[in-house]
């Protein structure tokens, strides 16, 4: 693609001393993602492996659980005024007899609820809308010692971070934790998807023996995306919000934070963590 | 409100030593943002100060810019099938006469672009459509030590983080470095909205003499933000995006990154910051 990255001249100023120097920057663009020729979706994104990341964005909003529901994914040409092809239009053909759900303009399936809004809600709809249920058995068991492991296995497949500093990561592992895939993106969510729409197009979902790690915070919108595509552990260098510890204990999601230095919390989930000592009150 | 933060245990591990203990998570839960009654956007948010939320909102999505045009903002009671007020669903009303323009539910205006798709497309619809060009004249000036000290004021004045470990943080300084406001969120984007529709609750708008420094990257929604609230400097903590940088630079708007340690790259705007040393080759 070439477009990762991109180059711009930037004013350096290190304790008083200014010079001027190109900088490499991670590339941001819109895609927009279409439905069957329907405007879905748009994202801010870090351009490159579009298709799986509409693939994944689909997966996450419940739209298609396995590959052959999905006929094609085409960039739409033509999509400017003038007839280019910006590759920032992405449409996704679903196979035939697939349900078109209704779904709105809105990221959230849940907008649709006829209910109000609120957390309860926003978990119930994600439970009860995956077609990939966590069901791992037997279950996958990590020792600490290899989820202390992974950050630094991740850090080291990270291409472009050392480069601009500029972009989320999150990787696939192994239950031995094995490098499965990492990818790279400005917005975590679509690092997350882009892994998911891979899995999807190479018949790997669900992903019920791996464990996903982000390299930031665990959101709600994170730990949604592990339950709708299977996976069992959902592991974060930094902190939970509230609702994706929620969402992870009513899904049957193990769900780890803080994985930094040897050290974790275990918030949810701790049945796939084996631990030798005894757990002591702190 | 009281619901910035909730506890949850945890099991601790910490080299080897397993304990189980309560910890305390920063809050998340879905805001519904509605216009005139009828559903606009949802947010993933840290609940707290949804009135200025939903009318910073409104104000990056170039709704509205100045509070006379806002006629009144409610929590909707009523919300759910049981009627119970959950205090996520916020209905903004417009002022008499203040023309209700055509967005879809979708967070980006352009959106409705018929133009295709592209980078560019966006700086064109922000630039264009934002009431607030910025203006500062004379020119706010910046001395490279005044930046400098931001973060660390930042730092200082967050209240969650320390506790969280899980919010994102931004805040308003006026041109002599003072610190004027301050907001976290588990969303870097609502922090910035939360500080605006303060702003434009006060009579503030536009920000025209302030920086806005965000804790974490710069991306193309926080550069748009800054832009549509007219505020000349954007400072990041971590790495822009291209396109934050290509925004920055076609509207003016000043754009620091890697602001950390008495160091920053200057990617647009140089001439508000006041060098006393001559620029050099690096």
């Amino acid at each position: 693609m070439g477009r990762v990255t991109e180059r711009r001249r930037t004013l350096r100023i290190r304790d008083g001393a200014v010079s001027s120097r190109a900088d490499t920057l991670v590339a941001e663009e819109p895609l927009e993602i279409r439905l069957n020729g329907k405007p879905l979706a748009i994202t801010m994104r870090t351009p490159g492996d579009d298709f799986v990341l509409a693939a994944g964005f689909l997966v996450s909003e419940g739209v298609i659980a396995h590959g052959d529901e999905v006929q094609s994914i085409v960039y739409c040409a033509g999509a400017t005024a003038d007839g280019v092809n910006t590759y920032n239009v992405v449409d996704v053909k679903l196979a035939p007899g697939v349900v078109v759900p209704d779904i709105t303009l809105e990221r959230n399936v849940y907008t649709t609820s006829s209910c109000g809004l609120c957390g309860k809600a926003s978990l119930d709809a994600v439970r009860t809308s995956t077609r990939h249920p966590v069901a791992d058995a037997p279950p996958v068991r990590l020792t600490p010692e290899l989820l202390a492991a992974l950050p630094d296995r991740l850090r080291a497949a990270q291409k472009v971070f050392d480069r601009t500093g500029g972009l989320h990561a999150a990787a696939l592992f192994s239950e031995a934790g094995e490098l499965l895939d990492v990818r790279e993106d400005v917005g975590r969510h679509n690092a997350v998807d882009k892994l998911v729409g891979r899995a999807l197009t190479d018949g790997r979902l669900p992903l019920s023996r791996a464990v996903l790690l982000v390299s930031g915070r665990a959101s709600f919108e994170l730990a949604q995306k592990a339950v709708m595509a299977g996976i069992p552990v959902l592991a974060a260098v930094s902190a939970p919000s509230s609702l994706a510890v929620d969402l992870a204990a009513e899904s049957g999601l193990t769900l780890v934070g803080f994985l930094r230095g040897g050290s974790m919390n275990v918030y949810a989930g701790e049945h796939r963590i084996a631990l030798e000592a005894e757990v002591g009150q702190g």
